[in-house]
């Protein structure tokens, strides 16, 4: 994850990784902005990814991201967002994940459901 | 759109916009790549969501997106991308939108379905 | 929902709803499967379905789905299905809710990520 | 296909099937309907499953779906529906498809992206 050069453009930080968890960090500056001056969705499911990415990986091997649904619920501005991915099913190729992204008075601002392709399951 | 400081950071350019359709173009670069030296997955999904914004605001007033589900087909890890928004549905709140993202030689990268909730509609 | 003569052509049975929540309740049968032997996608998406329809117009008002994602994570055949739907978000005209689909031993069948638009909200 | 009780439960024929796609086709009657009186989520839901289903097994071989998103447009009551699946991806162990849900008229009523994981690949 450290070498991530995406990640490092957008200032995510990995905060902690166990196996089938992950969390990640933001801190919110003017560079995240759209054009309505609220956080970019794409910097919002880019963290979000980040943690999916942590969390799907921490099992060794590799796994790939196939496909994500997010929802947004809530604009931000400024300050920090977390987000928190747990796993929700693993199987030997498939595994599938929840993140919530959440701001730092705690509000939900985005669910995120993942699914990877295990290319190898680390065993 | 040209006001959006993290398509801005990504490297994204809007290449055109017409009522119900928008495309964007990101040159890949190092900064866009993940831990494994593909092209991260936010980055592809920040690029398909500023088509995105681009056609469902192309009406005039103001949408934001509630929700979008992206699938992702095919690794890559230089060159160019391309994104092709469509309109498959407009109501009076509610709009939903396809999202093509190709890559130079015509491959289909992902795809990107994406519903925003229409604040005002223009009229 | 006792009105719902779809649901009851699946032997769908509601258990419990309250505000922002929803239980229902299958049991499954030679009618619910698939070609290959197992439970149908469409018949687990319906149960869980209701549970949403539920949770979602548990506010009074009237809600009505504008799109759902739903990961299936194990194939089942046989015994009962309960479906578990909680509120994630609720906002003036949207609402977004997480369904959980479980077999008779507790194992997750499937998780449903759904959102309304709340045509009216019941105050 | 032909073996799918729950299909056949819900009046659901098969229209045509070639490599990579399917339609499907149903009749739409009382037993369909909601308790608001419009054609159930999950009847629509289940009909484009089954020409999911068809397209994706149309390669010889096993294909299971494991997760679907699906965007509803307009509400229907009467007559017929039509689901036309086509392939948007196909890989070793994963492929993805587009459904449109149409009523006579032609209007779209609904759009499903779904994918399976290829346990199986016919050859």
């Amino acid at each position: 994850m450290a070498r991530d050069q995406f990640a490092r453009l957008c200032d995510i930080e990995l905060v902690s990784v166990s196996p089938g968890q992950a969390s990640a960090r933001m801190n919110l500056d003017q560079k995240h902005l759209n054009g309505i001056g609220t956080i970019q969705g794409g910097a919002i499911f880019t963290l979000a990814d980040f943690a999916f990415a942590a969390a799907s990986n921490s099992h060794g091997g590799l796994a790939v991201g196939i496909n994500v649904t997010i929802n947004y619920f809530k604009a931000v501005t400024t300050g920090v967002l977390h987000a928190e991915a747990k796993e929700v099913s693993l199987h030997h190729k498939l595994a599938t994940y929840l993140v919530e992204v959440r701001d730092g008075p705690g509000d939900l601002v985005a669910l995120f459901q993942g699914t990877v392709y295990r290319k190898s399951s680390g065993k």
